[in-house]
């Protein structure tokens, strides 16, 4: 990580634009915390602070924070090209029960704050863009490795957030004034775009603040930019009569939350360039971003005895990170962000814990900014304790670490010597790998499953021993190109009692085949639990529509054995559930399913699913 | 803490009111996470849960969180009762640099969700209203320890927040509609009560969302529930052209800040009553509710030669927490608060440290459960990283712990049993006793210099060697009664300088003489950086009456030694400061502060000041 972004000739590339007029009344009128003016008393040396309301860091109960941390090679890789980079699945250094004694001590003796990682400052009050040495590491982590192609003039800034529920709360706050039906008028009803069907916690961000979320159409790539219910469609046939032409997309587009497809290069330049023409802000939600399986598209047609597809690389862009793994995966649009109108939100929830609830906002430095001062009001900086473990785990030891533990005997504490960028990046490959091997693993056996095959031939007898068989498609899917999450379209019109006629006079429609069927996997020997695609669907409209015939299942929750068991069990529940001849047992179902049922597909659409 | 407070009758308790009618449009429109149609699924037994989000914790790459912990004793406390209670005064079980190892294991084998206490559980995605072990235990302290007298049925709940900064901030969001100038009409305008003198953040947080925050007259206590300017006054004589009668009150009770006030149950009795009256809604904000100095009174007196005052017990409400420390304290608000109208903010940023971004509320079960709401959409739960340190570190040690270690060698494991509420209350009043002991050794230093002493005989000659001394009162304060600061009066007035012609035409005032004398005590040989009085003022209207005239020093942040030497300094800048005799050399002191000019007194009561 020794070349710097800024040896570009900076003078040649285009100034990010201008976009305040895009800021909420709130926003605008948060003022910057101003400490600049005493800036130059606390610099004078041996000068008493008598001024802050600063505790005394002696008085913190803690005199060290200390961790085991696993060896980054702990986990094994996948290849970054499979066919062509077999090196990774061979690799036999991966060490998986090693760990290493990681230490913060209470006070480190350097003057150099963006090195400086101890309990004297971490656990102190600090910057609300984050703890330098972690702050240092991320931007320069970001603009180097990460995003080496970002074209605006100066590249892009962060800020630190708690993670990216918080970061996407704080880019509602700084780009919508909250709207309420029957007080505001309806042209200034903010708008959202985003795909049709979406990580559901972001549509309870949205709604209670009026926001109207308009779905685009998408297919298995991710949103789409032309034809009907396209981007552009949408944009350009915008009624003026229904809200404001939406200036926000929300997408996830690496590894999407549910449909798991990975938006290509050239996609997002046609998506960019129409969000460029309509002024629209791109808001770019990654946990998922190293979490792409190469593999996916050539196991996808070897089991389907289809063509391997011919191996095309993700990332064109001309600057490297240096870094196979990162180099191999496909780019964010902050690549081609020439207006500086791209958030994207990372997080450490997947990468180390959700619970560090830790994260990071990329963009323009004017942006950052202000997502800094709504920090400032709110969660200041993210917690100490995992910002500096964490620094300390991959910056790391401190030499205080190593005095601070003379007087232990650990035989584990001489050998650490951080993880380093190197070692960060092969703990994501690491991580790749297996959640890779899981996603093959589920879907080859869930491959198995997809087919009812049924002999046609209505009577057998003594002359005749032959048979026709039919086969049904029960269900199919794409194997997920990233993330961790399986989206599988079950085909409920190719029920036997699909339109049956109910004992309520109703028939049974999809919804209601779905929820039974959802119900009904959850029974022994099934024992699966798995999301209705009613909930991730970007309007109720789209969850009467198609939203039901689509189930979610994550691959990334249950241990090796089990996530291989219930795939399944899976498969076999869905055979099963065919095999129904009798609407008593499906309305025995619904009952079951109780709050589940059809005509609440509205309060379905707008749970909450925290973690999803 | 085996007593519980359900054992009162609380079919005798009043139910607590109905508070929604404050609530904002956000708030209002904001869901409740509503997976419990899902929860009797989650609990068949050996379900495959394919439906969350949830990465697999073994993928997380810590295997233990650790830390270096305090011995709880490390600090001497200072007596209850000053007179009456001696003992802590003489306890010779302090420990000062014995230290425990605290251990959080990767997993715990416990079923019970409220003592599990494992990285597992706290590093994946949590309950918003916070970590099962930490919420459990901080509730019960809460009902049982701080506040055992609240008045309503059924008792208040808690919500965990990630530090004071981001409660407030969720009280504003709760109870605020964000009022923009020249687009909402002035009579929708929402106004705040607070003390004439504010901590500056909650300004920085108020005004952005439109808040007009009104100033009530205080005293020596707090805030004044009569007379003019007084609560009542301002209520009765609203005037509704200048925007809604305020619904919401904002004070720090316990140490208010910058003044230092602790307000007494008779006070609060008689503010109570007003809010219920006009039904406003109390904020109370406690950082400094641990740190009540009883003994400031008694050293204050003794001083300066007067009587020491009776003593006189701070809590007379009948239930007891059985822990004398506690029940020695003014209780909170929320022990008289038949209305349920009160919301406490509490925080372990003074307890434990300010990074650890980890705070709670205590109010009515409804509206945490509304902040419990807010946080879902935001912040979500507070990092599993330091609610599991701080749950193990009081509520541990779980056997696992010792299990885990089983392997390394550590003389120091074996012996850590926990905290507990014993340890955790005896860490609080060594840490009173600590601060206490500062407060008195500035105040006591701070005497030394108050006044100046002049020989007013203008001749000595060798007839006459007496002389007539003249004692000019420089400066005046209370000795804190409770908090981190000490809140200096200076009689600028009777500098030799006041009203003096300046070079441009101007009047040397007195806001230019308190800029002069601040910037001055920045210099050699003084070198102390207080803040000045004009930042802490609640509108810019005080700020120039009379903010100008008052310095706060914080006790808290600098070394014993620096603490003392300094305050001494201050003193001597002071009396030099009051020998100049050129305006010149006050031109110059105001020219070198810059942007601390008079003129500029808006902009510093709008300062961020973060961490105050």
């Amino acid at each position: 990580m020794d070349r710097s972004i800024d040896s570009v000739a900076d003078t040649a590339k285009p100034v990010a634009k201008d976009m305040s007029h895009h800021y909420s009344d709130l926003a605008k009128a948060r003022k910057p915390s101003s400490m600049k003016m005493f800036y130059k008393f606390f610099a004078i040396p041996g000068i008493a602070n008598f001024a802050g309301g600063l505790p005394n860091a002696k008085f913190f109960p803690f005199d060290t924070l200390e961790a085991q941390s696993a060896h980054p090679h702990r986990w094994r890789p996948t290849p970054n090209y499979p066919g062509v980079d077999a090196a990774a699945e061979t690799s036999s250094d991966n060490s998986p029960t090693a760990a290493s004694h990681v230490v913060v001590p209470h006070a480190a003796d350097t003057a150099d704050l963006d090195k400086k990682i101890d309990l004297t400052t971490a656990l102190q009050y600090g910057q609300a863009s984050g703890y330098p040495p972690l702050f240092s590491y991320i931007r320069q982590f970001t603009r180097e490795c990460l995003h080496p192609n970002v074209p605006y003039e100066g590249g892009p800034d962060v800020a630190l957030t708690v993670g990216s529920t918080d970061g996407f709360s704080k880019v509602l706050e700084l780009f919508v004034n909250t709207w309420v039906e029957g007080k505001n008028d309806i042209r200034e009803r903010p708008g959202m775009l985003a795909e049709v069907f979406i990580y559901p916690s972001i549509l309870n961000q949205a709604h209670p603040r009026g926001i109207q979320v308009c779905p685009v159409e998408m297919d298995d790539e991710g949103m789409a930019p032309y034809g009907p219910g396209g981007l552009e469609d949408v944009l350009a046939n915008w009624d003026d009569a229904k809200g404001k032409r939406p200036h926000l997309l929300y997408t996830v587009s690496m590894g999407h939350n549910p449909t798991s497809g990975i938006l290509s290069l050239q996609r997002r330049r046609e998506l960019y360039e129409i969000c460029s023409k309509y002024d629209v802000i791109i808001v770019e939600d990654e946990p998922y971003w190293y979490l792409q399986f190469p593999s996916a598209a050539i196991k996808e047609a070897q089991a389907r005895n289809k063509p391997i597809p011919e191996y095309k690389a993700a990332n064109t862009l001309p600057n490297k990170s240096g870094y196979p793994f990162l180099d191999s995966l496909v780019p964010s649009f902050l690549n081609i962000d020439v207006d500086g109108r791209v958030i994207r939100l990372d997080t450490f929830s997947k990468t180390v814990a959700p619970g560090c609830r830790l994260g990071w906002v990329t963009s323009t430095p004017a942006i950052c900014e202000r997502i800094v001062r709504i920090s400032e009001s709110g969660t200041q900086q993210p917690s100490g304790f995992v910002q500096s473990i964490i620094a300390e785990n991959i910056m790391g030891p401190q030499p205080e670490a190593a005095a601070a533990f003379a007087s232990r005997s650990r035989r584990d504490q001489a050998t650490f010597t951080g993880w380093k960028t190197e070692g960060w990046v092969r703990w994501l490959a690491g991580l790749r790998g297996e959640y890779e091997r899981r996603m093959n693993s589920m879907c080859s056996l869930l491959e198995e499953h997809a087919y009812q095959l049924k002999q046609s031939t209505p009577v057998r007898d003594a002359d005749s021993d032959w048979g026709v068989i039919t086969k049904t498609k029960l269900y199919e899917f794409e194997w997920p190109r990233g993330g961790m999450f399986l989206w599988v379209k079950v085909h409920f019109e190719e029920h036997p009692l699909f339109q049956a006629a109910g004992s309520q006079g109703n028939v049974i429609d999809g919804p209601a085949l779905s929820t039974a069927l959802m119900t009904f996997l959850t029974h022994k020997p099934y024992l699966v639990l798995v999301s209705p695609g009613m909930m991730f669907s970007t309007s109720p409209q789209i969850a009467v529509e198609r939203g039901w015939a689509y189930f979610r299942l994550c691959f990334a929750a249950e241990t090796d054995e089990k996530n291989s068991a219930c795939s399944t069990q899976f498969g076999q529940g869905v055979q099963k559930f065919w095999r129904i001849k009798k609407v008593a047992e499906l309305e025995a179902l619904l009952e079951e399913a109780g709050a589940l049922e059809a005509n609440e597909i509205e309060e379905l659409t707008n749970l909450g699913w925290m973690g999803c």
